[in-house]
């Protein structure tokens, strides 16, 4: 204030001064703040993400997707490695890099056939000769089979054996398995099952409560080529999954590496014994093709089967085969030689730190290893993370953006055998994770067969979702445009297209289009659920933007699906002609990630909760009243806990809209971002689901009831009305408390953090 | 910049208007910044400590402690609601109270004698006849023993029966229980031992292992008189503890409402079963007197007992009584008719808002509810609390201060029972703890026994405590002055009488006062390890400045601790006469308070975790390293996390010292204090101490064994030496794993949170 004083003093011209004096100080005032000042209050800029969005190029992707499924890529090959170094260098090149790019190593327990070995399936006479043998590797129909590092059909981690008649002193006759348990006899059998509904180990843990001694896994082509089974009308003449093609995967239930639950599978980690191992059934089992399928299915005797799929015979039961086949009298044996070892699988790290928020992370992830080529998974994931990053690299390097929030990049490794890279991750840096991380978003398949986007997520998630794709990039850019290229309908957003497609009614919004609310959530299982805290959103994106309507198929997924013919040829010719659908997820996922990163306020929406409380209430007090009432276990107070968190969601909501740059310190405004980066752990509650390895949100662990609502609480609900017994009835008890604590701490979190 | 553009328009007077201008913009440009920017870089203000400590008054105090310890005031009685008042009246003054005051109340389960009913030991003829009762309560030696509230002598859950021949079959004799175990056959005896060493319950527990029916329990004057025993020596002629005083207590293993663990005890709650409680002993236990302990102890037959006490007799060891003392051939009983039952029990919570960061919270609190009328046990931390917030109350009243992070008091109820109303809180608030507090301050016992500050906390808090043991108030203060009064040595800090009497050297810093690293730590395990993760800094304050020298006593505690002569009466003639102890105390504690909450960076020394971390290697080292060495453990990952931990440390505490205001902006500022916050809560692991309630430092978990490094590790290693079992040593390498991760991971919170 001296320069005041002494200005104030001179009288006569001291009035010019004075009013320079005023016009100095407060006319000019604002650029007299430290630079930080202005860089605190930098929003998100839509202009840069319409340039992000221009400058992403489709023939970039397709070139990505080329060099990515070049090759077999198994975790832990040689292909696999030189794709780490593909994407190290990229990362770290000078002209499109990211700040910091590392790879992290561990040693994983892992799962390979043997070739000289290889499993197969087999008819045996009496005699000891053989009537059929399981095809050892999917038929040649392009080069890309032909390729020598092509893994032979397996299930990672099934058991090894060979069940015949010798090692289990019974005749082991093939049954269909069709929920048929309660109508023959399925001791001592080994069972045929088709993929599609629960997950591939969990077929074989349910068949041996009934006592089969193995399973057989097939695609059947009803489920996965719309009925079609001649050669003809599959790949390479349609994108329909041929009769040698085989799914292969991962056979066990839990994620990450299973020998160091918990901590990150390094050196110094303790290494659980093989035979503490949970979630693996104990009986062999083989995946085969829908051709070697047919072999065994149209042959057995039995009643007719209350499912029949495309095979082109009647479908029976079995036990056993008819007597006029070449099978009959015969014994089916299930031979599986596959090798366990450990062996060291890297995640790639990129890195660019945050302007005004170092140390705040989102995070953009996936995996990188493929079962054979994985074209489409997950290497359209990846074709499309590179170009995302390669643009944002190159605006980095220019000096022309740098995000508020830092971002991290991951490309993980071994996902395919049951999210290992990922969860080491989440297990090594679970303190930052927890801390720091606001959200992650993961795309692996980013393109596979619907005509729409399909996005999951958390409720939060679903505002940025929907102005992500919202978003159109100007009437300057000619192809794809951030718009739906669906023929004959070339102008819709992505929004619209995807509120056509799928939507559904909101009590608060109306129609919408339908965001999948974490449902049978990969990566979500991961960051959720990991070291029983670390919990962020997830958005995905897959089944997005192909030429194939999905009104027109009832694939449950797209059909070369972790066989040999998911190839770039196939990918090109029939996923994504044109690599366009790739670009606008590039487009609408890099929209995302920059909401995400340069928002002052995070855009996440916390009063969108609400709605799937208020489901889960409804479903409760519909199924679960009357017995709760019988047992004097009141849901009221589960009620106040959803309204009460339905009134903060609503201040906070009210709260953000009222926040002016001027009157808030940044502070306060990091307050804010904290109350919505911090809702989801207040959801989860390590103690919830003891003996469930990482299971810890109370609103999204898996249930194995069908009642939609708190899974704790339904499955609790379902096995006190099985047992009626005093103690299950107490866990019900038990499982709402736990309920209600969670959404009274969520609402707690987005309370006024200056109360009590 | 248009006012500029326009300003250089206009030659000639403009030369004036232009210098004006340039004076206006770059000579007053500081104050043209928001408010709030001055307001963030406001600092710690010594010359506010100052005032608060000189404004601090030991009558208020002593006025404080006179209310607060009029009437015997057990949890949830007539005189503990009372004080629920007083407190809230206090903080609710318009002159002198917070900015939002509430009470919270849980429905807690509690355990009270029957005083229709009275426990007792008695000693049983055969014929039936009693020759011997145990005193129902204390001896009126001043009118505060003659009141009617006053709860007889009892273990709060001990289980009730009357241990008697009828009922075991066998006749129970007496036996002195001095690490006897071996040396004679105690099945179906009644044990005899004095409090000290382990905990009331455990004593009991490990005396069930050796097949003792019941425990009776005394305080010999060996270890709380100096060995005076004569009535003549004892309350009201000098400190120690009078015949008839009984140390009544809980008995109960675990911490926080038994029926509710991990959940707040709200009406919703669920409850389990009271067989399911754990924690607590199967055989009854009653407290005793040592003038009646004297009656069973000196006619014990047996040979010499190895420990000798100050009861004026020869102690055997039993069992059962010499042939010519009253008692031959006579039974012992313990009669006990506890009543248990759940009561409402109130918090009472106090909070000032912060002006910088009102989501970021420092903790004060102490509880309230005594076991008769607990003037030093808690009331003295209560009348110390009341006066800090009256001194800190009027300045916020009168907007002469408001901290920069909100504060939050705490008085709890039920704490003798077991720490209940501070565990419930913890429960409740368990997100608020986790991801916004930065430290919490617990006085209880504010003053006891010896000449010196005790304080106790982890490693980071040493600093805190330090600087504010060392502030001097200035020479206008003539009493106290923040400075020691002990006779004959008026002038030293309390940093300086600490360290004369207390110290050890440390490699870093030479010779600096010892600090109690939460050995035994009360409010510390309910902070610490409730929910799992929530856990904060603890600074305690005990036994404080008081005329009787530690030299001088061998005392355990004050004499009069949870017995019916803990009294005003006692506390201002024996304890802190003229209440300037409790001054210095207030004046510390409130100094340590000020730092927390209102230092721009968190006072807390992440660096001084790392002589911990090298103690403890270097005992596993020393202890373990042959053993481990056979069975293929390495330690040498531990040495690496724990050289990374301080590298990391060294690294932040320069980033501090650089740290300057008009470089750094506030959310950089605010990143380094959360690594701060966050240091704690990256030490722990809800999974690393299965099946014990609460626990999960990995530092600060309790242990069995003797090894002074990782509770874990340390427990595990002594198991499995004793077993070598391959699945002990197996635990040894997984408790090691937590260790190595927990470090990792403390380490990667104080890393530059601007990398990967």
């Amino acid at each position: 204030m001296n320069w005041w004083k002494v200005a104030g003093g001179i009288l006569g011209g001291g009035v010019i001064l004075a009013i320079g004096l005023l016009i100095g100080h407060f006319g000019i005032s604002k650029d007299t703040k430290p630079q930080w000042v202005k860089e605190l209050y930098t929003d998100l800029d839509e202009e840069f993400i319409k340039e992000f969005m221009k400058e992403v190029d489709n023939k970039r992707i397709e070139e990505n997707l080329r060099a990515l499924s070049e090759k077999p890529h198994v975790a832990t090959s040689q292909a696999d490695e030189d794709l780490v170094q593909l994407i190290l260098s990229r990362w770290r090149d000078p002209q499109i890099g990211l700040d910091e790019v590392k790879e992290e190593r561990y040693d994983v327990f892992l799962s390979f056939p043997d070739s000289k070995n290889p499993n197969n399936v087999a008819v045996v006479r009496s005699d000891g000769s053989t009537s059929f043998t399981s095809q050892y590797m999917e038929s040649p129909l392009t080069d890309d089979q032909k390729h020598p590092d092509i893994l032979q059909p397996f299930l990672a981690y099934a058991p090894n054996g060979t069940v015949t008649i010798e090692k289990k002193g019974s005749n082991p006759e093939l049954a269909l398995l069709v929920n048929l348990a309660k109508t023959i006899d399925l001791n001592g059998t080994i069972a045929i099952v088709r993929y599609g509904g629960i997950g591939r180990v969990n077929k074989a843990i349910n068949a041996e409560k009934f006592g089969v001694i193995g399973v057989i896994i097939y695609t059947d082509p009803k489920n996965i080529n719309d009925g079609k089974s001649d050669p003809h009308d599959s790949y390479p003449n349609s994108w329909y999954l041929p009769p040698s093609g085989v799914e292969r995967g991962s056979f066990k239930e839990n994620f990450g590496d299973q020998l160091t639950p918990y901590y990150p599978a390094k050196d110094f980690t303790y290494r659980i014994p093989e035979s503490q191992i949970k979630g693996i059934s104990n009986i062999p089992a083989q995946p085969i093709g829908y051709e070697d399928a047919k072999q065994l299915i149209c042959n057995l005797s039995g009643s007719e089967a209350p499912w029949q799929g495309s095979l082109g015979c009647t479908y029976n039961t079995g036990p056993g085969f008819v007597q006029t086949s070449l099978f009959s009298n015969s014994d089916v044996q299930i031979n599986v030689y596959n090798k366990r070892t450990i062996k060291s699988s890297a995640n790639v790290m990129g890195f660019i730190r945050g302007a005004v928020e170092p140390d705040r992370y989102i995070m953009y992830g996936n995996h990188r290893d493929s079962w054979v080529h994985g074209a489409i998974d997950p290497s359209s994931g990846t074709a499309v993370m590179l170009e995302i990053t390669r643009v944002l690299g190159r605006k980095l390097k220019e000096g022309k953006w740098r995000p508020r929030r830092s971002i991290i990049f991951g490309s993980w490794g071994a996902e395919e055998f049951g999210l290992i890279g990922s969860t080491e991750f989440a297990e090594e840096y679970y303190s930052k994770l927890r801390d720091r991380t606001a959200a992650y978003i993961n795309v692996d398949i980013a393109v596979f067969a619907n005509a729409s986007l399909r996005a999951q997520g958390t409720p939060p998630a679903q505002s940025v979702i929907f102005a992500a794709s919202k978003q159109e990039v100007g009437p300057d850019v000619t192809d794809a445009l951030g718009q739906v290229k669906i023929p004959g309908d070339s102008s819709l957003t992505v929004y619209e297209n995807w509120k056509n497609h799928f939507n559904r009614d909101s009590p608060h919004y109306g129609l919408i289009p339908q965001m999948h609310f974490n449902e049978g959530s990969v990566y979500g299982s991961v960051i959720h659920y990991t070291g029983s805290t670390s919990n962020t959103l997830e958005v995905k994106f897959t089944n997005v933007f192909t030429k194939c309507d999905y009104k027109k198929t009832s694939a449950r997924i797209y059909p070369a699906y972790h066989t040999a013919f998911d190839t770039f040829d196939y990918a090109s010719k029939y996923i994504d002609p044109g690599f366009t659908s790739h670009q606008t997820v590039a487009r609408t996922a890099g929209n995302v990630l920059l909401r995400l990163s340069d928002s002052i306020i995070l855009p996440l929406g916390a009063r969108d909760y609400v709605e799937l409380l208020e489901n889960y209430y409804n479903e409760a007090e519909k199924q679960f009243l009357v017995n709760l009432n019988l047992h004097k276990i009141s849901l009221e107070p589960l009620k106040t806990a959803i309204n009460r968190y339905k009134t903060a969601s609503e201040t906070l909501e009210e709260t953000i809209q009222n926040l002016k740059e001027t009157d808030e310190t940044p502070l306060r405004i990091r307050m804010v971002n904290d109350q919505l980066m911090l809702l989801e752990r207040a959801f989860t509650n390590s103690m919830a689901f003891p003996n469930r390895l990482y299971f810890s949100h109370v609103l999204w662990a898996t249930r194995s009831s069908s009642f939609a609502t708190f899974p704790g609480l339904a499955d609790a609900y379902q096995q006190a009305t099985e047992t009626d017994t005093t103690e299950d009835w107490h866990m019900v008890h038990h499982q709402l408390t736990i309920a209600i604590q969670a959404v009274e701490s969520a609402a707690s979190t987005l309370e006024l953090a200056t109360k009590l």
